[in-house]
């Protein structure tokens, strides 16, 4: 079937072309930057990165392109690939319009200064040097939401810009339903001690280059294309699409806790699979990409905890553990499974388990929402920070390292993103349900085998359509309901109390 | 200093920043084809490049910045940077105006085909099938040369794309000068036996991660500096700058004759260098590259040929060759140079040495000259290839293989190329002398801090202006005279004749 029929949307995406080569070369120079480029190579990337920045926004509203979108857009004959390129192109064109060149500027420079302040300020564990810098960025995101405009609340509007369609009741409500439940699992799992023992595994070091051969065995075991797609290496990992046929992930090494290494690789060849696995006739148009943050953080962690964090996995990812890492020897599948599932609370984020993980986002959530909204001030967040986190998590920093200042996000001007990741924690166990109810339970199927069955099944039910329907509409035909945190909240259930498959 | 003190002159270099930026992300998807790409990604690499290159081409021929360009043209108080700029400007404008796109459109098609079908052709040792893909070409050829526009022959044309102000006659009176005294060299050099003799060494198989490490280490050596270059794998090694301090290189690693990939690799590491060693304040504006094609073989073959196949560099890298390789422990430092500096006349082009090689380039010369004048028929070009390689090289091929298929430079379109090889090994030749001159024989030289010695004099004399002048103005400015023929004559007597310290 060809997907792009309308005379008009050819046109487009065929003029579409070029802004999407741009956007090639912004992501490949980023990829590259964080990969291979040389240091002192950062010098000119960033002039060509600020020059095809702008070139993007300029070829984005070429009057011509968008009159075309504008007139496409009245029309009542497209079909739903057509239809889906209009609301993506729209909702660009929009975003670029509302937001002021000296707003987007002033931004630009005020993160980038704060992010070195950040930097600085986490080594040395200081709050006071980063408090104007921190105010500057709530400010700005509040001018950018008046900018873009909001029906009940400012936040809103950088929700929306995180997760298309997303609202502050959205949220708040998933919370309120998540956040007790948590806390109750929580509380299980740790008065029984099974997941939340201390491992004899825990810190172990591991030696590089056999870590190295254990991710591309456990990718191959997955089935990653290496025709189409890569893995290397990067301090904070991440997934680039320079197309539906070059998709590249990265892993870190750290050189201990080996789980570390292996689970980021699944979670990006969760992200990874989602772009590889969309229809290959969207290819350069402009939803040739996933839906939203929160549906692609829905494949990664799906990969990641409701496939590689469990029994059968450990048990078929052993041997070759054993005979790459040797470490892993003396334990049997389960004594691994261990490892890889244990539960409990702890300061940092990042490293947090599936019970605690969205507790931490709770956190977030709960303090940025205060801080754009004017309920907190920036002086008040230190303290605001260690009475939620002992509330939720029934810990509390002693520092602004571990507090506060953990997280990138904020000095890089981001507010509203921190949700997306529970939306995909969320997302991976309605897949999880949905595949149960569907073809079996996922523990059931994972196998050689069964992992192409998986892959086969989300490809044609959930990535083919990349970007076509908006997350909240994509969620609607293929689970019929949108987030449902009842469902994350099951799944941890049945996995961390009842020990039972999912 | 400040280089670019005009108005008009700060108004272009300003302009001309978004075109620089295009380059960048045209070289850096160059690049990743090359080394990273997965295969598929070819598919949207494909379309990218198209849509980067003609953007290219747009941007540079916008009406306000040609106009710019020419006002500037006109004042008459430009220091050599401004008017260097003007000068490389003017030359890419003319350039694009003249070729009409039809005509680049029509050559890109014929030669993506006809590398094709020269692939196949090379393999199944056929000439029948390429004969009308490189009559359509030597044609377009013809045809660019009519729109470029020449004084006496249609060749001129050609060769001034490849090296600015490069006329046939130069090259003619190269060839007239060099190939009887090259004949004469490899006649005594043979008859000798000192470097003619097949070496234990050749054809012995090597480990390919102890040969990194030796590249490695001999890039070290040369103080190549790691946080503004690097060196990857690629099957045609080859040396890209994203800009002056982002410069990459790559080998090969066939398995075989260690002396291959190490001489890639200091060859790469010449070219390297002269970017590395532009002014700075020259980054991101025309003239922040090379001269010339040639003036920048010059700088790889000087490195390769004049430092690397030499006495004292063969004693220098033995002990980390040794203590790597292994192969290498039962020869001394001059057995050692013999294997790197062994003559022999061959088929093939890529595979020849110091003495062979220019006779190689004058067949070419000889045959893509008469091709484009007319005077040989393509029909007739295997038996002409035979005849003059029997005459200059005392060899003939016995297959269209090691013959006249062997190049990818046709297929490719390229005529007018091939001559700027030798004028590389003429440069080298030169900068040889000119050391030899001001600050000490370059063998006497050679160690590790003798090598600092010889970057720095290089950079300070030839190095720094980049482009700013025309490569032959550069020459004269540097030596006092032109590409000579002569001391190329001269340093291969010295070195193969007398065995003496040049």
């Amino acid at each position: 079937m060809e997907k792009f029929r309308n005379d008009i949307m050819k046109t487009i995406i065929e003029k579409y072309r070029r802004i999407w080569a741009v956007t090639h070369c912004i992501s490949l120079m980023g990829w590259d930057s964080e990969t291979y480029m040389p240091r002192e190579g950062i010098r000119e990337r960033s002039v060509a990165n600020a020059e095809m920045s702008t070139l993007y926004q300029e070829l984005l509203l070429k009057e011509e392109f968008v009159s075309l979108v504008e007139r496409a857009s009245g029309k009542d004959d497209l079909n739903p690939y057509e239809a889906g390129t209009i609301r993506v192109l729209k909702r660009e064109i929009t975003k670029m319009k509302k937001l002021p060149p000296e707003l987007v500027y002033e931004l630009e420079k005020t993160t980038s200064e704060a992010f070195q302040v950040w930097r600085v300020s986490r080594e040395e564990n200081k709050f006071d040097p980063f408090v104007p810098y921190l105010k500057k960025i709530i400010e700005l995101n509040r001018e950018m939401a008046n900018k873009l405009g909001y029906d009940d609340n400012p936040y809103d509007a950088l929700l929306d810009l995180s997760e298309e369609g997303l609202r502050t009741r959205d949220i708040k409500s998933i919370f309120d339903n998540l956040s007790p439940a948590l806390k109750g699992i929580l509380g299980r799992v740790d008065s029984e001690g099974y997941f939340s023992k201390r491992h004899e595994l825990d810190g172990i070091k591991y030696d590089e280059s056999a870590m190295k051969r254990v991710n591309d065995r456990v990718l191959e075991l997955l089935h990653y294309p290496r025709n189409r797609a890569r893995i290397d290496v990067s301090p904070h990992p991440f997934t680039v699409g320079f197309g539906l046929n070059d998709v590249r992930i990265t892993t870190r090494y750290e050189g201990y806790d080996f789980k570390r290494s292996l689970f980021s690789t699944i979670h990006e060849f969760g992200h990874a699979t989602y772009e590889l696995q969309i229809d290959n006739e969207l290819d350069m148009t402009p939803i040739g990409t996933g839906a939203s943050l929160g549906i692609h953080e829905g494949q990664s962690r799906f990969w990641e905890n409701v496939v590689g964090r469990s029994p059968p996995f450990a048990g078929l990812i052993k041997p070759l553990l054993d005979s790459e890492l040797k470490i892993t020897a003396n334990y049997g599948a389960e004594e691994l499974y261990r490892y890889f599932a244990s539960v409990r609370p702890s300061l940092i984020r990042t490293e947090a388990d599936e019970v605690t993980y969205n507790l931490h986002i709770a956190l977030r959530f709960n303090l940025e929402l205060k801080l754009i909204n004017g309920e907190l001030s920036v002086e008040e967040l230190p303290q605001a920070w260690a009475e939620t986190s002992e509330s939720l998590l029934g810990v509390k920093p002693r520092n602004y390292a571990d507090g506060v200042l953990q997280d990138v996000h904020w000095s890089h001007g981001s507010f509203g993103y921190f949700p997306t990741y529970t939306l995909g924690n969320v997302v991976a166990s309605m897949i999880a349900r949905k595949i149960a109810n569907d073809i079996g339970k996922v523990q059931d199927l994972i196998s050689e085998n069964g992992i192409v069955e998986i892959k086969n099944y989300l490809k044609s039910n959930l990535h083919s359509f990349g970007a076509t329907y908006a997350p909240k509409d994509l969620l609607q035909r293929v689970f019929g309901y949108t987030y449902n945190p009842s469902d994350l909240v099951h799944y941890l259930e049945k996995k961390y109390i009842e020990k039972s498959a999912y």
